[in-house]
């Protein structure tokens, strides 16, 4: 919003706008061959403060959270729509800034932006993302199996840190006109809450690897919600070891700087976009051998519940938000 | 809003309330076959006013709206996704009657409620549904061709005054408690306005009739606006008879109510999810024959513009909001 030039919505009118945003207005509906398509709203206020987020990294982040949940299905991404509702207060200008960040995600993930839709809205700024892939093996939530290897991508806790770094930075510049807050050595946390990306370079190598996950789901929610909604839908428990949970050496510092559990971060704090999933036992060595993933557990029988496992060797039942209902 | 039971949605948690919606959690995209897709956002104070739009006719007139632009396309709705972002002022049972209408929506048309998803909204009620359907051969807005007739299914101009005449009422009972407004007489207009129909009939009869049309669009803008861009993308302009435009009997007694011109209700009012579509020449017995279908004008030259011949045989430019930077 630090554009000098701004340039009224009305001026170019609701099809301008889509035209200047696409190149053209296109159809009711696009065409597709994929076979997985999934939807996501983010609304202002509750999955987003535009104080601190940068509109170029909402487009970027809001691709990555479509997509990703293409990824969680073992899908190749392939198309993105963008539906945006615009309050008067956004000029041209944003709602460019909006499109140039999803379509560097979109060339980034090697997707089309194949739609985007814009309307009027009087609450705030609405984003909705439909995602398009395709899978020859989909993955679902519901195929773990007993014994299976969960399998995690990435770091956890992150991208929380770096939601509660900027909301303590937006209360200490309250009321200043031009905030300069210092994020030497916090910038990955940042990275990971503003500017996410979606592994679909996971997905590349699973298929080089040739191993078809038995499920996958991707980390939105948090991982503890995340693997409940697993081990419900495949029926069966799970037990994952503390000291195997990744977490980044600045999730570490800011923890102990906010005085906060950096494994409380890992397990609830939700938006890493990473992927969890299971494997028979007799993949371990393919999965070690690909990189940048994490064994962090295994699957028991629906009797043992899920639990995590203390380097004192004790179980702690794994609980979510919003999980009260499964008790 | 007139439920005596008020559930908490915390009680129930997010998870809790999908389910209860959707009768299980899902995965993170849903498997399609179709292939064609679209998206619609439908907001708060912008889209309806839920002071007098119950819940339940949103729910259903959303399928509409979606389902509205696989027909557009020429294609058959197969499945529907619809989000939901929920502010704290909704209990359970709101939501649920909005899902009630969004099923009855979708049984009548023959299509799946394939995914249900909410999330919380500080910021009023906000919906995204996302439409999937299958043509064979698929209609676009850029196939319209010199001499092509130009048909129209239904009537035009009702909803618009329904929205007019809810509004109406709405500030002449506004401070009332229990304000109990007489709709006699005016029953097609609220209908038309409240709880549209997807004309998925007009897209069997098509096939059944051997029609594939040249191009078309749903009139979701107004028609104006929709004929607009089927000669905008066909590069053609077009020459509609005013007389020909169907208009109904409570449309034009409430325009005369209002003050209003029912002609600008039908050529500019929207929200009439009737189709208008192009055929050639040769299809008009055909096209007869279907019933239900007016042929209101045909395809000319892009020099000649798009006009409205009124009875005394004068031409009038067609325009519509948000077009003029088409001039």
């Amino acid at each position: 919003m630090e554009q000098t030039k701004r340039t009224d919505i009305a001026t170019l009118g609701e099809f301008g706008l889509i035209e200047k945003l696409m190149g053209s207005v296109g159809d009711d509906a696009i065409q597709t061959a994929c076979n997985l398509v999934s939807t996501d709203l983010l609304l202002e206020g509750v999955d987003f403060d535009l104080t601190y987020f940068p509109l170029k990294h909402l487009g970027y982040k809001a691709v990555t959270v479509g997509v990703s949940d293409i990824l969680a299905m073992n899908g190749k991404p392939k198309q993105v729509l963008m539906g945006v509702g615009i309050s008067s207060k956004f000029a041209v200008e944003d709602i460019e800034e909006l499109y140039d960040g999803a379509k560097t995600a979109c060339k980034e993930l090697g997707v089309e932006l194949a739609g985007g839709d814009t309307s009027a809205s009087v609450n705030g700024l609405v984003l909705s993302i439909t995602a398009l892939g395709s899978a020859e093996h989909t993955a679902t939530r519901s195929g773990a199996q007993q014994n299976d290897l969960i399998c995690l991508t990435g770091d956890l806790g992150a991208a929380y840190m770096g939601l509660h770094l900027l909301e303590r930075e937006k209360r200490s510049f309250a009321g200043h006109d031009a905030p300069q807050p210092d994020f030497t050595g916090r910038e990955y946390l940042l990275e990971r809450w503003l500017r996410p990306r979606a592994r679909v370079d996971i997905i590349e190598s699973l298929h080089e690897a040739n191993i078809i996950p038995t499920a996958m789901i991707d980390i939105s929610d948090g991982m503890a919600s995340d693997l409940l909604q697993v081990c419900r839908a495949s029926e069966c428990g799970a037990r994952i070891y503390l000291e195997r949970i990744p977490i980044a050496r600045q999730t570490h510092d800011m923890a102990a700087e906010l005085n906060a559990d950096p494994v409380v971060a890992a397990l609830n704090g939700g938006g890493d976009y990473e992927l969890l999933f299971t494997v028979p036992l007799e993949m371990r060595d393919r999965v070690v051998k690909m990189g940048g993933v994490d064994i962090i557990g295994h699957i028991t029988p629906a009797e043992t519940g899920v639990a995590l496992v203390t380097p004192d060797g004790s179980d702690i039942p794994v609980t979510a938000p919003g999980f009260t209902e499964f008790a």
